[in-house]
């Protein structure tokens, strides 16, 4: 299932997913593995969050694409005892000669907690792949379906000069069909 | 690190990989933990086992481009007294007019103990991807290297008609520099 088209894209990734994740620390080969929830929740472009993200990165908020907040709750076995928790609110800015290549505006990443921008783009078989430059690092996300009610995400977290990489994790998401 | 050239993702595979693999029973949740060791060796065109199977599936040996035998040794998380090994010959045949795509010829399979053959396609954006239809299941690989020494590989196993994924898998492969 190839989505190459990134309305359709972030319009399949709304709901709320059951999230399988591994993480592999490659310098000492450990594993992590991680059981999570994932609401992904369509925002409105007026919204005050939406608003707020652009204004702090100078785009107009009437840009914005398929504005959406990601909330996620989830346990490690690293740590059982502590829930994993967040949420963020990410703003898609597509380049006008081409949607399917912009900017995500990130209220909070994930390897910092501080806001971030993004680049992203689709491939032609559907992947959607997203690079951010944090000050110490940087993250690469590639994201796709397999089918409409289940998609793989895979993270890596490289060293700033892009040529090393820390970790990587692999994320098997399935949709959640219940109406809970 | 975008290798989109067969020929250059078939030389930069040659070596010894130290993988790190996390399996995903997508019906379960359950999580697999596999370290394991995985050594490619270039094989020449006329070696018997190459021409064999080539002639197994009709082809002319002479069409082959960098064949080899990838064998591999492991220990899983499921079964810590077992050890999983084995080795196969694959046999790339790329099609006359564009060597990015062609099909893959194929000792055994991962999935089943028999021959079998491939379509493989690199993307643009440097992702092997290696399509393998089985009498009652289906495989998905996909391979790409984020450096010279270090590739991901994302292996999904299908129902036959395609439509559903059974497992997934996620391997960190890092090449191994020591000369033992």
């Amino acid at each position: 299932m190839d989505i190459t088209d990134i309305n359709k894209f972030l319009q399949l990734s709304i709901g709320r997913w059951r999230s399988q994740r591994s993480g592999h620390n490659l310098a000492f080969s450990h594993f992590e593995e991680v059981r999570s929830t994932i609401d992904i929740v369509e925002l409105k472009a007026d919204e005050p969050a939406v608003i707020e993200i652009c204004h702090l990165y100078g785009f107009d908020p009437g840009s914005a694409l398929h504005p959406f907040r990601m909330s996620w709750e989830g346990e490690s076995d690293w740590d059982e005892e502590e829930t994993l928790e967040g949420n963020c609110v990410l703003v898609p800015i597509p380049n006008q000669n081409n949607p399917n290549q912009g900017k995500l505006l990130r209220e909070k990443g994930y390897a910092e907690t501080i806001a971030a921008i993004g680049e992203y783009r689709i491939t032609e078989d559907g992947t959607f792949i997203l690079l951010t430059e944090y000050d110490r690092a940087a993250a690469e996300e590639r994201i796709w379906f397999a089918t409409p009610n289940l998609r793989f995400r895979v993270s890596l977290i490289k060293t700033s000069d892009g040529n090393g990489v820390l970790t990587a994790s692999f994320s098997s998401e399935i949709r959640s069909l219940s109406t809970q």
